[in-house]
């Protein structure tokens, strides 16, 4: 293992965290909040100093092959959630250190789950450093230390390959440093169109600001104690608009701006995704029409739920906790489904529950037809071996996981639908689950080590798990002839 | 397709049923039941006259294919449970015929799962037939036709493939007919062991069969409303052993048999199997110590629903639905791992299982040390790839199955863990759930669709998925040049 090249890479993923405080630090100027804004600042500087002296010598050989890449990113989003955690305690917002874990790393895997019952007791600092967690974990830390420091063209695969989401079954992968800052810039231009709908909309801009981080990111943190409840139905629609885009998968975009719109809009992916949404946003509405004052709300209220769970994105404008069996089972298939590849959403991806069912067909068919069968093809092109198996060990991974999580967390005697949807909500990176960790309640009842296995979950979820698994590994910190 | 061979092995599988219908007449004659003897001699009669009128004339050409066996193999499974439904029909004691079916799926696919809130309700007659109708299932009706029926080797070993459970890891295979007789030899051996203990412990005749036919089918239908817990902790400590051992592969039998019993107890699956049990009750009876009257009781208990769960048979001596969240969620981990592979037991089966978590730690080494990758060994031997990929798409396919069959019976607004447990319990081939279809629940609150898609995963699980599901693909029903 290339340990001086991990090095200075957790050191410059150090630098940009410490570079990245001085937001909050600049939010604390504006409301005035003196002592909280110390901490971040000091906070700033520790990073910023540690991150120099770490990357203050380059390493000779900057070579990075698959494991190394792996470890290295997985190392990093450990790194920048410890770091990231400390200023909640500094503060003593939240005193715990299991508890500013896993809020931070919450943030920045954009999952959403909180341990806080009152965020409105948060000073302004804190809720806009939850919320721009979320913003900086969308895109992915790596991929943006990537284009800052030079190195080999295979190191950057290596390290992007383990931080990127879904499975690379499109041909497009942010191959080049162009590609890497074009995303960059669709990124940040939907989130600027989204800030300034909302504040033409009339939203509070410190809200507009954080709504949006957390749209993009797919996170789901709120500023309010109500979620999105008090916001008007025209800023829940835009809302609801804007999550849904960012679950779209970004090549979409990017073959749109290339002027391939053809090739944008046939995408299987997308299609699918869209379908699924339409879909359930239909089924719903019916289902809850008698809950709300007319077909209009029941629309909004579903549509909203349906935008904010199928992204992973997490916020909520009603408690969905209480709707009919029915619409809660729908909700909870679509945090396993997730946001398509390539999007800053999380859970299994459609394009990946696609291939699924492609898979289920052609066994089907080389029963009935052993001689004919055809390989499995998504957009036209014919899947490649190694991406269909690595499908299935993700698969089968994610769903063992997912078992040893719940097996875990049950010793703390919540209800079964509670632990079901508490992993399934952290391991998808969702936010809030059903019963005591629904859209009104919060994972703070849960024990330490409960807490632990779900920040774990929110990491592997992320990092679609291998990075995370890794490090448990023995023969991963084994020397090799 | 080869029709006319189809048609011929339906007909048999008629003819079998027929004379199969004659122990319940029998049963009849004993406790003086006249007019349901009657209904059951009539429909033995129509059974038997079709049969033979089916089985007539033998196809010139025997021979069957891949798509054949399997659309065989599930047709004779839907025939013999609709044949077998309509004596329930005919005594009035089962009017709806979606109950009918669902109670004999039930019975034949070993899951136990009920309609009925008070079976003493029923004549000794359907009682019987329930029971029975586990052991016939246990075992699989078509190697036993296929004994008695002389076919093409090729034939035999395409229906073979279809019926028996399990991924064939081991090169046991019920390969020729000398094999198979040993099978049912040994099966008829320990149901006889069970029966003759149960009487040596005191247990009244009747209960006895019925009990021994549940047990050594993994099945699960009781025949008083308490299920088992009214019988002796002698009595309990009997049905578990048998349960337990009626759950290893059978392949370990026939080891012991031929004199190989260091090859037997090597075998990786049953040992695993023996420590998920025993781990299962440790920590099960530290669990739910306090709300028996001692260590004794706990012990018995925690040791019957385990054996009663894993092996998917669903008997119950306690409501377990009142357990701790930690053993309840032990038991619904049991329900999806299921008994061994080559065992009466449904589920996901411990081999594919440990095959799963070979997978994955395969794929961890893999990345670590992309050079050094080495094949996935069960029991010594490699495990071909072609084995692997179907373990792959087994587990692919069942997931998709439980989560659809959910979706459809979340229109009946039960809870979601009844929901859950209700599509573990059937598709598994278990019995009970958990809440309201708890052991002291039944599924007779469900709508005619939802125990319709209920029925589906009941044979669906029994018959391994592909079989059932390829009746539904219209390819299946092409013609081929």
């Amino acid at each position: 293992m290339n340990y001086p090249m991990i090095r200075y890479v957790l050191a410059w993923v150090l630098k940009v965290e410490g570079m990245l405080l001085a937001l909050p630090v600049l939010v604390a100027l504006i409301y005035g909040e003196k002592t909280e804004g110390l901490c971040y600042l000091g906070w700033m500087a520790v990073c910023l100093i540690l991150g120099f002296l770490g990357s203050f010598r380059k390493p000779a050989n900057t070579e990075i092959y698959q494991k190394d890449g792996f470890v290295a990113v997985a190392l990093a989003w450990v790194v920048m959630s410890v770091f990231g955690a400390i200023p909640f305690m500094l503060t003593g917002e939240i005193p715990s250190f299991v508890d500013a874990l896993f809020e931070i790393v919450s943030g920045f895997t954009t999952t959403g789950s909180s341990v806080l019952s009152d965020v409105e007791a948060l000073s302004h600092v804190s809720l806009f450093w939850r919320s721009f967690s979320h913003w900086i974990g969308g895109m992915g830390v790596l991929v943006f230390i990537l284009m800052l420091i030079p190195v080999k063209n295979g190191t950057q695969m290596n390290l992007m390959r383990a931080e990127s989401p879904g499975p690379s079954v499109s041909k497009f992968v942010p191959r080049v440093r162009n590609t890497a800052i074009l995303l960059y810039k669709i990124y940040i231009a939907m989130t600027a169109a989204q800030i300034v709908l909302l504040l033409i909309s009339g939203m509070r801009g410190f809200d507009a600001l954080c709504i949006s981080f957390g749209s993009a990111g797919t996170g789901g943190f709120s500023v309010l104690n109500s979620g999105c409840a008090s916001y008007t139905p025209l800023q829940q629609w835009i809302i609801t608009v804007f999550v849904i885009l960012f679950g779209v998968n970004f090549s979409f975009y990017y073959l749109v701006l290339c002027k391939k719109a053809g090739a944008a809009f046939g995408m299987q992916e997308v299609r699918a995704y869209i379908l699924i949404v339409l879909a359930s946003i239909g089924i719903i509405t019916w289902n809850i029409s008698s809950m709300y004052s007319g077909f209009p709300e029941a629309l909004r209220q579903a549509s909203f739920q349906v935008g904010s769970i199928i992204t992973t994105t997490g916020y909520a404008t009603t408690d969905f906790n209480l709707w009919p069996e029915l619409s809660k089972y729908i909700l909870v298939l679509l945090m396993f489904v997730g946001a398509c590849a390539g999007s800053t959403g999380g859970g299994i991806k459609v394009s990946r529950i696609l291939i699924l069912f492609k898979t289920i067909r052609k066994e089907l068919q080389s029963i009935a037809h052993p001689r004919s069968v055809k390989k499995i093809r998504m957009d036209g092109h014919p899947v490649e071996h190694e991406v269909l198996r690595s499908i299935n060990v993700f698969f089968i991974t994610y769903m063992v996981i997912f078992a040893i999580s719940m097996l875990v967390i049950s010793f703390d005697e919540f209800s079964m639908e509670t632990n079901f949807t508490a992993v399934a909500a952290t391991l998808n990176n969702i936010g809030p689950g059903m019963g005591d960790v629904g859209p009104m309640g919060n994972f703070g009842g849960y024990s330490m080590v409960s807490k632990a296995v779900l920040t774990f979950d929110m990491l592997a979820g992320r990092l679609e798990l291998f990075p995370v698994l890794l490090l448990f590994c023995p023969s991963t910190w084994k020397k090799r002839g």
